[in-house]
């Protein structure tokens, strides 16, 4: 028949991946690298993001767009490689606020999204701005264009995100967690049509710390709900290894808020709209403990074992979709 | 008399400065070496002030500063030594304005001055505050706490201000010139109750640009009123010297203006409160032409040749005051 002929909906799929920082990054890095940069959006937490000496700095995106650009630090996995700290050093001297470390490259980025701002675009079109200044061809959006702002409430009281997180350096003890603004966002434009669209193939949560990188996310109401009522299979690839998180405080904040750190805790965590957790090989024993656990090698050091890590999480949406 | 053996009011004496950048700096500077720090207040052009990737820019003041605090370029004569641009090299990466050179450690200080901007400051207050941190004990404050933007009618059309001086590196054939907000803005406190103290010895115009740096000045009605009917003296450096500007455009801008750049060109302008100019001793022609003419070497290299001139000004308004 004629009509088979012609190219099937297969070649306009479109993934969707929520990522927070680091972690989320690398997979991110992995999808660009497996998928053509048109089915890929990559959503991203803005709970970190805050006002710092005049500037709106955007952590996660930023670390999103500098690691798909290919200029992201690679030891620390966030902020510029090559980078120079003129302005911070200057500051120090000045008795000025030098306890978030900017560097000048990435200062510069934070003028120009302040900007940009100022001319009244959101922070969705900045985004894209953004990234393609910085040659970035994937989309990458801010999960919502309204602010939301995560605060830590910890045993030295209430504290803004990155009061814990960089200034304590997250040594506080966790109690909870508030999401301001998470309730009244609404979707970033963009990704509200691609929750809605046919194309959407599959939605990728992406490893990265769960408290604090996609609970902000998932904390907006119409993410949520868009996630439970989809019809596209959404699969999760699990931040803790052996008991343990790759990188960062996720650990330690499970054992404070008295869960037990293991691999298969993402499968509780997203209960009401996950398919399938992708678990490492070094917690394959727990494959049979949930039909949803799927094991694959989640450890990211390459770009090779990025990419295959998005292969596995394409192959897994695949074969969920059938 | 048990009076007299007191202290006389000569301790408690005043001078004010009015300065525009890099010329206005150099006197300042002597200034500062000839006066005890309590003794000298500049007050500061703000008609080059302007808004510049969400930062409020005041190229005099800073170069005031920055000058006083033995931080200035010693070649340029504005902006830091031992300065990097690492935040500039990126953001013409980025494609940003780039067109105004910002150095690091300079837009370290345009942030924190934003940032005591957005905490409810005056410019007065931040303009004392920089000082502060950059260790400068005389007082340094903005001529208003209101804006007032310099806008420059060209053969080209009218121009913000740092277009024409910096972007088009004053090409442009200036017709006019237009200062915004100054018919509106009050004094800045500070300065408004040094002009009606008895402790003011005396008002030393800087020899600054009359058109770019002293005209948005005097611009300001209360100002230029208050000049008037000053009772201590006023008198000005001229920054012509044999027929030329010492350094930037002040010559060219009297050309295109259908002035002769000359020596005495001064004591025109400011005719109307103006007790002395003095001009320099290549200009000892003049000094018969006009009573008002006082013959002192003006060109200011080394910060000996600042300082003396200084203790000529002081010595001059001693002797008007007498």
């Amino acid at each position: 028949m004629r009509a088979q002929a012609l190219p099937t909906a297969v070649d306009s799929k479109r993934y969707l991946a929520l990522s927070g920082g680091v972690g989320g990054a690398k997979l991110a890095a992995g999808l660009a690298q497996a998928l053509p940069a048109e089915s890929l959006v990559v959503a991203v937490n803005i709970g970190d993001d805050f006002e710092h000496l005049g500037l709106t700095i955007c952590p996660d995106l930023d670390t999103v767009l500098y690691t798909l650009a290919g200029v992201v630090h690679p030891q620390q996995g966030w902020g510029r490689a090559d980078e120079s700290f003129g302005v911070l050093e200057e500051l120090r001297r000045l008795d000025g606020d030098s306890w978030f470390s900017l560097g000048d490259r990435d200062i510069a980025l934070h003028l120009l999204r302040r900007q940009l701002l100022a001319q009244g675009l959101s922070l969705s079109q900045v985004s894209a701005e953004l990234a393609h200044r910085l040659g970035v061809t994937v989309t990458v959006l801010p999960v919502s264009d309204q602010p939301v702002r995560t605060t830590v409430h910890t045993d030295q009281g209430s504290l803004a995100f990155q009061d814990y997180f960089v200034r304590l350096r997250c040594e506080p003890v966790l109690r909870g967690l508030e999401f301001k603004g998470a309730a009244q966002a609404r979707l970033a434009p963009a990704l509200r049509e691609l929750l809605a669209s046919p194309e959407l193939a599959g939605v990728i949560i992406c490893p990265s710390n769960p408290y604090l990188s996609l609970a902000p996310m998932l904390a907006i109401t119409e993410l949520r709900e868009s996630l439970r009522a989809l019809r596209a299979p959404v699969l999760a690839v699990s931040p803790i290894v052996a008991g343990d998180a790759i990188k960062g405080p996720t650990a330690k904040i499970m054992r404070e808020l008295g869960v037990q750190p293991h691999a298969g805790v993402i499968a509780e965590l997203y209960a009401d709209f996950v398919d399938a957790v992708i678990i490492d090989e070094a917690d394959a024993e727990l494959a049979g403990t949930d039909s949803r656990f799927v094991v694959a090698p989640t450890v990211m050091q390459t770009l090779d074992q990025k990419t295959t890590l998005a292969r596995h999480c394409i192959a897994l949406a695949e074969k969920l979709r059938s």
